[in-house]
């Protein structure tokens, strides 16, 4: 099984922010939170500063939205620059048309659900996004402990998917770390994003690998 | 009269953000545009960002709120390391509650005017206040060409806070350049804010000296 890490600049250094990410260019994607005080209690940056990573970054971009309005908003981060671009199912007006109107820009599209919103809510979504995204936290900071309750959505979103003739990504977000990843991965995720596990670590690289190491034991 | 120069990282390089700020430490303040896609149709950075901007910063952070809610949001920005905290009158549900919450974290609290907001409005804060921003572009972007219709507002806040015993700074923000710089001065502006007129340049200690000399015309 093919798996991808994805850190988040979410526990990066905001002040050398290209460097941060350099750092960590043995990973397979860069995760950019983004937040705007109203879909969640936090703000972290927005579409100049991503327009910015985009150039610089050696890895793809996977941008989640945690916005309001994702339905103006989403196609605009693609634009920019996003490889996938995620939006929240809670937060989006017309959910299928979001995920067409990212992927009419080329760029990946991706619904997520946050860990009250059961997997059926965007079993419809399936055959029109190219991932999913299982919260395991609640949506809005870093740091916060794994919720391994949410999981079993997994499978459900794999069967889904299956019975729908189509193959999704299925990404997990929040409490990642060497400890937790197995979890996931036995649930089925296959993108991983992990922020204070890679960049609270001296050695981003040796965190990247640890990471792989522990995500599918032996 | 003492003139403060304030470049504003809304036109700065954000894969460096603490290389660019480093930079323009010749400046009196740096400016950090906080916006929320609400406020403003724009999102660009927030609380965590600020953060690590006031650890890094070798100048005062002079904090532009432009965002909803400030009643809720003006005081932690404070408390994470601004020198001066800005909000929007117009954004503000109690704005003379704001700039007490913000003063009672020892921060300067400063009030901004959109420019279709008259003067007038704010003359019941100018007690209570250590700042008044007059915008002289549409909040949102940096840029955009400078108002000076908006410039006659200055001398009737200045004149306000003479006859209510008061003295404040009076900052302007939008369109600033060499060029417009002086129009603004002799206005009554003596904070100035300024972008691409610092960070579009190569050397930004001689954009930040050129900008003081045109401030004030032999």
């Amino acid at each position: 099984m093919s798996i991808r890490i994805a850190p988040s600049i979410l526990s990066a250094d905001f002040g050398r922010l290209e460097a941060e990410i350099q750092s960590a260019s043995s990973a397979d994607l860069v995760h950019v939170d983004v937040m705007d005080n109203h879909f969640v209690p936090n703000l972290t940056l927005g579409l100049p500063v991503v327009k910015r990573i985009a150039e610089v970054s050696p890895m793809p971009l996977d941008v989640h939205l945690m916005i309001e309005d994702p339905d103006a908003w989403a196609p605009r981060y693609a634009e920019v620059g996003a490889t996938s671009v995620t939006y929240h199912f809670e937060a989006a007006t017309n959910a299928a048309q979001v995920a067409k109107d990212i992927r009419s820009t080329g760029a990946r599209a991706a619904v997520a659900i946050k860990p009250a919103t059961p997997a059926e809510a965007v079993f419809d979504l399936l055959t029109v996004v190219d991932m999913v995204l299982v919260m395991t936290v609640e949506p809005g900071f870093g740091g916060q402990a794994f919720m391994p309750h949410v999981l079993p959505k997994l499978a459900l979103l794999r069967e889904a998917a299956t019975q729908a003739g189509t193959d999704l990504w299925l990404e997990v977000d929040g409490g990642i770390s060497a400890d937790t990843i197995s979890q996931a991965v036995a649930a089925g995720a296959d993108t991983l994003v992990a922020g204070s596990a890679v960049f609270d670590q001296a050695d981003r690289a040796a965190a990247i690998a640890a990471l792989r190491e522990a995500a599918v034991p032996a």
